[in-house]
């Protein structure tokens, strides 16, 4: 089942571009982790929240892909800009336009 | 700016299903009227919640297609099965892969 993660998260003041940009630098090396789709999208109503929108291959695709070099050290500079506020949400993709 | 629009709602019991089919059914035609991304997936931690994420040209396209005849019409079927507990969030898109 293809699977989908949707989560938030808020960066400290000033920092969302920076922490958007990391983000955003490592998004084509996604593909060959099994990676179908990641979308960044930046909050309209605050200046810290960022959404990102995955879906992957599968659950096991996306936990694999954490575990990658790559992935734990831009975490690893991401994580300092960051508050501990986050939400998450897995999700079994149904269908829609675009995948 | 790429307007990008993440919502959750929940159905009544033993109606998700159908809800996702309704949402699916007119995700084609979405296209014609400016949407880049709709992605419909449903909750893996209850049988009742539905997420979408939708990328659009612009707020503008989106708000337009919420008065096409054939939104209202899917949104009419729909809503009888929905309770009233609904999220939205709205996004500037700032990129990623898939798009």
């Amino acid at each position: 089942m293809t699977y989908g993660y949707i989560g938030s998260m808020k960066t400290m003041p000033g920092r969302r571009d920076e922490v958007v940009a990391h983000l955003l630098s490592g998004a084509d090396g996604l593909r060959a982790a099994g990676c179908e789709l990641y979308v960044v999208g930046v909050a309209e109503d605050d200046d810290v929240t960022i959404w990102v929108s995955e879906v992957w291959k599968s659950e096991r695709h996306h936990k694999n892909s954490l575990e990658l070099p790559e992935t734990k050290a831009a975490i690893g500079k991401v994580m300092p800009m960051l508050t501990a506020e986050f939400t998450r949400q897995t999700l079994s993709i149904a269908g829609g336009l675009g995948l």
